[in-house]
């Protein structure tokens, strides 16, 4: 079994910013040498999201938009800690962390249209994503 | 390690319908010969999921009517792209497009109830899932 | 490549309770022997999740005031069968039901504040988690 780790930094300009990771997914892929196996793509904050869907700008302010309407700014019991970011939190637990990209023939083994984002909520300060692939 | 993987094709008759896939989970977990390891059942399409509970008509209905109103049909910034599909771009983020099922002595390890499905959202046309099954 | 898996078991006083986990994940990774793969904890049931976020009480009763508003208790279909849980399924379907954890020099891999959580939205009775460890 082979497995290849890699940390990705982002210190997005703006707190709220969705970054296209694909091909540094697929780097970290090709540099593993795995022909056969999967890649954990995970963000290592509770603040950040990382998910699978279309390269589209309409699309991604659409999204924006939506989570803003289903977690809310608003005087959450957590901003007692001295924190403001109850709504990146729970934006955070919609979108999930995590995503398992399949590796077939030593590429990612993707759809039509499937690119892998990084979601910032709560930006502006260094925040990392871990990339581990595992396969043969 | 062994892996084996497989790729499933839906063409649902409806543009949105669930398709319980566990017994095809459990074949790929069959043919691989894995006594012990993991399984990703992943969509290959941004506007369809794959997730895991109860297979139970009525749930299944309150699912489809709790998405219709956390994701309603409206006129989304992504229909500029000529698409009318923005809503269910919004379901599989929800839902999310895939699971990572356990495999212990040759089964999936499943609990009482759990079940997998391919929920499509934008149908109608051949859609796939990648089924790869990681162990030994 | 090494396994190792291990079921935890959940018999919570109230009907919904979250449990910090992180202490049994790592103490099963430490068991595996595994110095560099993944770890899959997975709800063995549809009406829990299993959810990576902050060990802040805080925020934990922000997320289930949050979830209460996204899944109300109402008279679903899913109660014809008897059933009065409609709203833990769905709960179950935003939250989700498992997380891969990766695993690098022995130890689990996380970032700043992610801890392991389970999340029971029908409990009062026995309910387990599947930890399996995959690596080498």
């Amino acid at each position: 079994m082979k497995s290849h780790t890699e940390y990705l930094t982002f210190n997005t300009r703006k707190r709220e910013e969705f970054v296209n990771i694909t091909a540094q997914v697929e780097e970290a892929i090709r540099k593993s040498g795995v022909k056969e196996g999967m890649v954990l793509v995970s963000a290592m904050h509770i603040t950040a999201a990382v998910y699978v869907n279309d390269a589209e700008d309409g699309l991604i302010e659409d999204i924006k938009e939506w989570l803003r309407g289903l977690a809310p700014e608003k005087d959450y019991r957590h901003h007692r800690t001295g924190e403001d970011n109850g709504q990146a939190h729970l934006k955070n637990l919609i979108m999930h962390h995590q995503v398992m990209v399949p590796v077939t023939n030593g590429k990612a083994d993707f759809g039509p249209w499937q690119q892998v984002y990084y979601a910032e909520f709560d930006g502006r300060r260094a925040k990392r994503v871990i990339i581990k692939v595992m396969g043969e």
